[in-house]
């Protein structure tokens, strides 16, 4: 049997992720080697505090605060630091030695990607980030491999575990946002600090990558426009409910065909109505998942754990080993294709559906005189359903509406929605969401 | 800009995906060399008759029977003819004159793909085949790179179209299996002699294949386990139905421990009973998916079409894209693993639950009888249910007994199944049936 080679592998970062990295790069060495073709070498994992606590048990002379000098003697970087610096800088003097890097940071993707992705290409060598969107589950390399032949339409992802679980416990239990949160952070699934993920930010910056691969154009996060879930109320959900619904945040890049017939991609984050048979809608708890439009492939769904140090790892431990593999083989690695050049469109050209709900006078001609309203602002109605509510005491009647559009602009809705409240007839507009998958 | 290199792509077979195939390669050629770097150019399509009918118009010029003439000048070859001869010997004739290889023939796959794996990586080549297993969805790129770095446990398919169609119909509408194929026979969902599809030899194909990257080890057909759909019953369904089960026909490969410590896979096709609120459970008409347990990433699920023209060709393609950019970026192409040299364990070493239906006498003590009977040869009862039918005309009672066992052996509960039908209090077993995701 031939020597095999050894590549030398540094991790930087040692949280959650980083932790069961270093782990399974030392208790796998075996079977890694096998797959690779080559020993991975963990030469060190740079740290803020080598005297840290962690939570698996690694050999202590591993650790190291001069994350340069370990950097520089690498064949492959791991960067599980997280923020933009020193990430950034890290990266791209790894990738100037000509080391592959393997990162699952997509806030400084989402920011500053197309200054990594030239410098991975200026040098030849791989740059991976599956771990950057929905954890575990194997979606960045789909979209860049299995469906480089086909022609992406829509992707529509939940891919924000914290915000998952809090919509799946208001659905399920009635709860108000707050209490959900309040369960979420209790159980683990969101920080004490939740702003990032309730906010939609977080989403955000996976929407901009999942975006940029499926329409090979590079988005960022200037180009998404971003409504996070903390707005959504308990009667939101539990009318959603009522009408067969279930609402999830959801990342959404789609081609569309704005109003001047400009071809462009909209990129969103925002809470959305699902019909509860879209297979989204079956995505629980602090689950993630990615469903995608293809124009020859049709509907595709890919599910799993969007977070958690050993199922993120899986991902980080795929790329490394593929990375590796390439290093072994010889030949450069692969880069990502920007050939599309396709516009980011503004949120005012985006078209979805839309759920209005609407509290109003209970006396005839009501309908009427909304539906006349939508139908001069250019919006179509699908579906339209008042309820009478009589109360017990007073004897006094109110009425609430209910209203699915068929397609309409963001704009077109913004200016209908405007101009229902100024109808006499109105109580008030008690809420507007989006629709997908109708 | 630099002139654009063109690579020859020979196309074998041009039935319902290769015409499509064929399609795209001319209508989406300049999206395609954008994201190959390189002209896909379709060298010339080969066929039996070149004036059949076709479903899709195709220039005339490019069709041959001469397919030996046509790989020798190809830089790329699709095979799309099905069938081991002469499908077999046109891909090892492409590979060894270094064309890379895309091929949807999963029965020549699992009879001799290892020969076809050795000839690749001899030549250094890329043999790609993602359109064998579940159409378009991008399922083995994903166990092959993406996993690369966990260990996978289970892998758990529904991978033939038709009978998850006839399957669903029949939980659906309580029809019997000769409708229901009937019915698919109609929609063009089977094929007027459905036998590799109900007989479960096209998912045991496709089983076979699943295994060998999961587990890393070449697995052939006579590894695996087959039994097919024919003899599941309306009533088999609706007694699932009623405890909360669904029967889906399922591809199974799973890592197992034998009974003398051995460590193997078991790879089978059977009917299998699932909760209904499992992922799969939910994949409804000719829908395919596939359900991946791996020890670090937890429970993967991908989902969509398996089978159809267009999506299949969606695989094709990116597979044919994947190889291009390879060929144009220098190097050679990555083949697959097979380190893992774990053994295919018989189907009498396999575990799972069963659910067993008995129509019993309706006296008392039976069903202490029956449980002993089941301790005594190892079997462990999760569920035991019985329920008492007085019919009224004649005022005869009897009773229907339905057991769920823990984790079993297949060998220990044919003994039991034995064992059961010589016991006096029993009038016939009505159905053994198998249950996993419990």
């Amino acid at each position: 049997m031939t020597e095999m080679r050894t590549l030398k592998v540094a991790l930087l970062g040692c949280g959650n992720v980083g932790a069961q990295v270093a782990r399974i790069l030392i208790e796998d060495a075996d079977a890694l080697a096998a797959r690779t073709g080559a020993r991975l070498q963990l030469s060190g994992i740079a740290v803020r505090n080598v005297n840290a606590d962690r939570e698996v048990e690694l050999p202590q002379e591993l650790f190291t605060t001069d994350a340069e000098t370990l950097v520089k003697d690498a064949d492959l970087v791991i960067e599980l630091m997280g923020g933009i610096e020193p990430a950034r800088t890290l990266i791209l003097s790894a990738l100037r030695n000509g080391a592959c890097v393997v990162t699952g940071n997509k806030a400084l993707l989402a920011q500053d990607g197309p200054t990594l992705y030239e410098e991975a290409d200026k040098a030849g060598v791989q740059l991976s980030y599956e771990a950057a969107v929905a954890g575990a589950i194997p979606i960045l390399r789909p979209i860049r491999d299995s469906l480089s032949g086909d022609r992406i339409t829509r992707v529509l992802g939940i891919v924000n575990g914290t915000t998952n679980f809090i919509l799946d416990q208001m659905d399920t239990t009635g709860a108000q946002f707050a209490d959900a949160l309040a369960e979420a952070q209790r159980l683990g699934y969101a920080e004490a600090d939740p702003t990032a993920d309730v906010e939609g930010h977080d989403a955000a910056a996976k929407a901009a990558i999942l975006a940029s691969l499926s329409f090979h154009t590079r988005f960022g996060l200037e180009n998404v426009h971003c409504e996070g879930i903390t707005s959504v109320t308990a009667s939101d959900i539990a009318a959603a409910k009522d009408a067969g619904f279930v609402i999830k945040l959801l990342a959404i890049a789609e081609k569309l065909v704005d109003e001047e017939g400009r071809e462009g991609v909209s990129v969103r984050v925002h809470p959305t109505l699902l019909p509860r048979e879209h297979p989204l809608a079956a995505v629980h708890g602090a689950f993630n998942a990615v469903f995608i439009e293809a124009e020859n492939a049709g509907e595709l769904m890919f599910y799993g754990q969007g977070a958690g140090g050993t199922p993120t790892a899986s991902a980080v431990l795929g790329d490394l080993v593929s990375a590796a593999r390439r290093l072994v083989l010889g030949g450069p690695g692969r880069t990502e294709t920007t050939t599309g050049h396709v516009p980011a469109l503004p949120i005012d050209a985006a078209t979805t559906s839309y759920y209005i709900g609407l509290d109003v006078a209970d006396q005839p001609g009501v309908l009427a005189k909304i539906a006349q309203l939508f139908a001069e602002h250019g919006v179509s109605i699908e579906i339209m359903r008042q309820t009478i509510h009589r109360d017990a005491e007073s004897n006094v009647e109110s009425a609430e509406l209910r209203i699915v559009t068929h397609r309409a602009s963001e704009a077109a809705l913004a200016a209908t929605v405007e101009a229902v409240k100024g109808l006499d007839v109105i109580n008030s507009v008690t809420s507007v969401l989006r629709v997908e998958g109708v």
